[in-house]
This record gives C-alpha cells, structure tokens and sequence, in this order.
C-alpha cells in the first residue's frame, strides 16, 4: 500500500477519516483534535466555508476571504490532524479503504459529511445556463456575472437586449433565494443607479420565482408572509405556485410566459452525490445517507454520515431533519461525545435535534427570526440575524472584517467590491 | 459612424479619451472631470490597480479588493466622464479615431497611458512556465501558485521533487523582485512552518536573482547594500551578476549551475506594447512612445503619451526618466494643467520631475529609503514606507482595511489570507 494519501504516518490508536469540511466535519475535526485519534481531514478546497453569506459575496457585500477560512490555520498546533486537499473517488467498506485523487488512505471510522450540490431536477438546459450558489467560487461567479452584464447592457442600443442584460431571476423562495433577491434588490435601489447613470433601470426586475404556495415555506407564516411584504416593497416580483421551466440564456420560460434575461439564478433544491463503492440502499431522498439516531449508516460498519449528506428520522421529524447548520453542528457534537463513549465501554446516546430557531434577513433593517418562543421582524429580527451570524463565523480576524464591512455598507449604502477580479496566467487554469 | 463606443453621447466641448486607468490614466482623469471637456476612459479591467502593493497579494498579506478601486465608484458622481471596460485594437490619427472591441470612438485629444507588460526579452520558454506580476489577477495566480505547491508536496515522498515544489526563483532585484523575495523569505520564518509542520523546511531555498552588479541598482549604494543584509539576514540566497537562461517548468538553469523548481517570479523587465496605427518611429527603448516635455507624442498630432508608456528627456535625466508611480502622476498634473492653459491661450508649460525619493520594504522593521536629503533603513524606514502607501492608495476603506490587516500581521506573525480561491462555473470562462 504504498499509494497512501501524502505521507500520513500510522496512527498510534486508531484514525477517523473526515470527508468534507463544511459545518459538520469542521466541527468534528476540531472537537476530536482534542483526542488521541488520529484525524485525517480531506476536502476538496483548502478553506471552510460559511455558507449563510455566500449571497453577501455575490451581491459584493463581502470578500470571499471574510467567509472562508483555512483548514490548516484551523489545525495549526494539532500534530494529530492531517488535512490534504482531495476528492473523494470511491469508498471500499470491506477494505475500510477510502480512494481519493492523491491516494488510498484506511480508516478505523469514516465520517462522510460531503453535504450537498445543486439539483437541478434533471433539467438540463438550466444546468448548463443556470447559476447556482452553492460554493464561494460560484458565489463570485455571480457578482462577475452580474456586472459584465451590466457593463455590456451600457453598450446595446437594443432595448430588449439591454432588458435580458438586466432582469435577474431567482428561482427557488427557501432562504437562499429570498436573501439573494433582496440583496440585488438593494443594490438596485442604492448602489447600480450611482455607478451606472447612463443606464435605464426601470429596464431592470428583480424577478423571485416560487413552486409552493409560500415563500420561506420552512418558517413560520407570520415569517414567510413578512418577508413577502419586505420584498415587495423592495420591488422584486415575487410569484409562488410558479414553476421555471426551461431557459436557453437569454429566454427564462415559465407556464404560459416567457422573460428576457441572461441571469437565472437556482436555489430550487439541493441534492447530495452517490459515492461510488457503498450499496444503493442506504440512499433516500436526494440521495441523502440513511442513518441511525447515532448517524451510523445502516448497514455498513464504522461508517458514519452528519450534515447535509445524511438523513435520520426522529420522531419531532419523521421526515428527516432540515439541511441547516445546526442539525450539522449538534450531530458533529453528539457523535463526538459517542464515540468518547464507546471509547470508555459506555453506550452511546440517540441524537436529539434542538431547534434554536430561523431567520432570514431580506435587506437593511428588515429580517425575519422564528424563535423557539417569539417571531421577530424587522429592525429587531435584523439585529438579531447580524449578532447570530457574527458570533457564528470563524476567526476573530473575519468577525472584525465583516463588521466593520456591515458597518461601512449600512452607513453609505455602498458595497464597495464591485471588482470584476479573476487569477490570471497559465498556472491557474 | 453607429459602432460608437457603449452609446457614449456626442461631447457639448471636446472630447478627451484616456486609454489606460493605471496611476496616470486615473490621475488625468480625476483631474479632467472638473473641467468641461468629455471623458471617455477606457480599460481593460473595471477597477485601478495600486501596483505597489501586488507583492503583498502574491504572498497573502492583502486581499486583491484592498489595492483595487472601481473606476465607476471614483466617478459617481461625475456626468462628464464615461468608463468603459475595452481594449484598445488600434489608432487612427488621421481619423482622429481609436478602435476597440466594443466599439470605434472619435477623439480631439488622445491620452496613451497603457503603462508597460513584462518583458521576457525573448525567452520563450520562461515566458511560457513563469510567473509574472503585473497585475492584481497575476499576483493571486502566484499566491495560488506557492500554496498549491505546498499542497503538493505534502503529497510526495521524492525528495528532489519536494525540493522543486518548494524552492522559489525570483529574477530580478528591482523593487518588485526585492520586496517578493522579503515577503516569502517572511512567510517560510513565520507562517508555513506552521501551517506545513509536515513539511521539512530545510529542503525551502528562496533565490534571488539579478543580473547586474547590485540589486535595487536605482537606489542609492547605500540601500543596495542595506536591502542585500536584510534579505541576507532572511535567508534569502541573492546572487547578483547572475542571469537566468532557461526554465522549463521544472529546472532553472543558470551560467553553469541548475536549481530544481517549479515556481520561478520574473521580475526582471518591463516593456511597452507597440499600438496598432502608430508609426513606428514613435518607439523608443522597450517600446516606450517618445515624447516631448509637454507629453506630446512627436508627429503625431493630438496625440499625448504619459507614465510608464511614454519616453521623456530632460536635463537631468537623459536617459528617460523612471518608470515609477511618481513620474506618471506628475505627468498628469502637469498635463492636465497645460490643456487648461491651451485652452484659456496661454502657453503650456514643460513637465519637470520632481524626485520626492523611492522606498523598498523587505521585511518587519526592515526597509530602505533615498529621501531627497537622507537615506533611512530600518525600523524608521520601514514606518515612512507603510505611511507613504497607506496614504497613495485610493479610498477610506481600502485605507482601512489595509491597516488593520497591516496591524494584524505584525502582532500575530500571521498572514490570514491562505485561500485557494477561484471564480467557479460556467459563466466565468
């Protein structure tokens, strides 16, 4: 077995292989750093990333620095943590082998916390056309995208064509979706009319497309009715029961109607992969890992799956629990402590999921926050949503950035990252 | 005449087209915008460059958005002046007409403020496998460059290859070549050995390389050989009458002598482009456009050259005058200035350069500075080096951030910025 992953010694007890290093398999890598096993942590980036603020990155709110953060800052003074850029290829659970890019690696337990992509729903023009928000790389996609639009939108005679250059349209109204329309929606109103005076913005709409009768349908409906009422009156068009059924790049298509526009934007669904080497039957909906109350994958030995990538049934959720950040951080916490357990010949304890509450914000003063006890909106709801998601993102450094970012926006009403930036010369590609 | 530049409306006066947002470009610009004439600038990128800063980009200290500046956001508020993002094909003089991708556009004055390129001096071969930095995209494309191959190597037990994948060439031992070589020499002392604590850091050599007798040849002797301790002192290997010939992507070869590495910094030249539609005769010396000293490009007719494209003589500098930040924004003050006096029939006056001293950093506390009456080095050099950039660069917040960031990489020995980071997705290509 010489292939091994990048020189990673043998483990003096026993190693944990961590696949991905989102919320969930940070949290674990950090809480079992503190142990005597060995850890090996791969992903395929080089840095966590805080998803809740990609739409900040994409609406030049925020730098895709102040939201990423390197693994290897993370683990400095931990010599049991091994982390290696790599993509998982296949999983052999006989040989308790994992095979990646730079190599095979053995594990003693395997944590999959691969989380989850885009679904596209088996459209496959939308594929091509479509971007998505699911990486911070795609999150800068669409600020490129955004303003070359608008760059070449100054340069057409054409109304139509000037018009396709600026309609944006959202497609999915979860909080993904109703975030990014009414950041645009903001930057519209106080930011692209001061940069572009030679354009005609009432060419531009701000378009915000639902397939269920609410918008935020995982919130309260005080929540989801509020944050229609925000987006209206920050006059993006937002339509429930409405499907996207196709898009070319220039036409957005819906049931009896068409749009000109050359951004859409899919936040419709999420999916996770099938990993080649593990059975199909431990796949449910969305591919999601079925799991155990002790995120054990059922029917293979050590393997276990958290986050997004896995799905578990209890009994407040008979559906699975919802794909957010704290199902991800309670189960990396609950698994921890069980395997601390099983370590010391205790049993380990089912995972129980506490709901701390939801939120969403939808543009300056106006958020909305279900709470185990109260709904908030507005200002209050705003405030808190600021608080939680500043005590939430990693590393002093970062938090003292985007304050000072939020604080520079809110007092000017001006995001000042309006840089079409790409890395350059031959050895990026 | 309907391929017109981006609908740019015919000017109430004249009107001025700026090729070119570097320090002259913008400078011109910024000064022209109070005046009645119509400005047209054009540049390749949305957003100006602060060049100096580039090397702090390359090894992770700043962020590209802190020494980037959007053109739109600098000219709000200003209805004479129209950016676009373009590029320039070629000039009619006749015509009095330039050609650009997007557009042909008719001028009364013409400014060429294109800056300069690298210069390979024909080395095909390093100009295929080497890095540059001549903009902030090359400068994150080396950043880039250096961590993936320190991801790299994690992954190799060859020790040959390790070495390759560690060792860095820097040519040239200009300002940029001295200030990469400090930055790095910096990073392998405080910051990797910390991150890679895997890696054997004794297989890491940073070179330097110059082909002349002494590095930083035009500064005084004085902060030639105070640059040379201080890189000494960082472990930098700097060899001076030293000239690298060949570089295949693997292997440097020098008179002689071979070193294995994968990452060789050309920083050992810059040269003009010659523009489509001029004559040849303008040239000069690496393809800089012979002026006179009101900037006039000699025989062409309202045709201006300044900054680093431009090639002037006067008493004191026979030979041309620098290529540096300051020369171009005294040549567009000076510019500006004499349109002014055309204008209003007065007679222009000839541009004379005012040296106000050059600066070079090459670590913590360690710089070098030829002020007009005294040399400094050190601690003292060091401080008049960041308060000289700190108040050059453009925007309240860019200032800001750049100082905290400065702040928080002197008292944590810890750059932040490790990020391997890319645009993402289909619409980026």
């Amino acid at each position: 077995m010489n292939n091994i992953i990048g020189n990673i010694p043998t483990p003096k007890f026993k190693r944990i292989i961590i696949i991905g290093g989102g919320f969930a398999g940070l949290k674990l890598a950090r809480n079992l750093a503190k142990t005597k096993y060995q850890i090996v942590l791969i992903d395929k980036n080089n840095f966590h990333q805080f998803q809740p603020l990609f739409y900040q990155v994409a609406t030049a709110g925020l730098e895709p620095s102040a939201i990423s953060f390197p693994f290897r800052r993370v683990f400095q003074d931990k010599k049991n943590v091994h982390f290696r850029i790599a993509r998982l290829q296949e999983i052999d659970p006989d040989k308790k082998m994992i095979h990646t890019n730079i190599g095979n690696l053995e594990y003693d337990y395997l944590m999959i916390c691969t989380g989850a992509d885009t679904n596209y729903f088996g459209l496959k023009n939308i594929e091509k056309h479509a971007l998505a928000m699911k990486s911070t790389g795609e999150a800068l996609t669409i600020r490129n995208t955004i303003l070359e639009n608008f760059e070449k939108a100054l340069n057409t005679s054409d109304k139509t064509k000037a018009e396709a250059l600026l309609n944006i349209v959202i497609v999915g109204g979860g909080p993904t979706g109703v975030e990014l329309a009414g950041a645009i929606a903001e930057m519209k109103k106080y930011v692209l009319p001061k940069d572009y005076p030679e354009l005609d913005f009432d060419l531009m709409k701000i378009y915000l497309f639902e397939a269920a009768p609410r918008i935020l349908a995982a919130m309260s409906e005080f929540s989801s009715k509020k944050s229609m009422d925000y987006l209206q009156k920050l006059n993006v068009v937002v339509n429930t029961h409405a499907s996207v059924k196709d898009f070319d790049g220039n036409t957005v298509y819906l049931d009896g109607k068409t749009i000109p526009a050359k951004t859409l934007l899919w936040a419709a669904g999420i999916s996770s992969w099938k990993i080649p080497g593990l059975p199909p039957e431990i796949y449910g909906h969305g591919n999601r890992i079925i799991v155990n109350r002790f995120n054990e994958v059922v029917g293979l030995k050590d393997i276990y799956a958290l986050g997004d990538s896995a799905y578990m049934e209890e009994d407040a959720y008979p559906k699975g629990h919802p794909q957010v950040a704290q199902v991800a951080l309670q189960q990396a916490s609950n698994l921890e402590q069980n395997l601390q357990r099983i370590d010391k010949n205790k049993p380990p304890k089912p995972f129980h999921y506490k709901d701390l509450g939801s939120l969403a914000t939808i543009g300056r003063n106006l958020a909305v926050a279900d709470l185990p006890f109260i709904h908030l909106k507005g200002f209050i709801a705003w405030v808190t949503w600021l608080l939680v998601h500043l005590m939430s993102i990693l590393g002093v450094k970062n938090r003292l950035f985007i304050f000072i970012n939020w604080a520079w926006n809110y007092t000017t009403y001006d995001q000042t990252l309006r840089l079409l930036l790409k890395p350059k010369g031959k050895k990026s590609s």
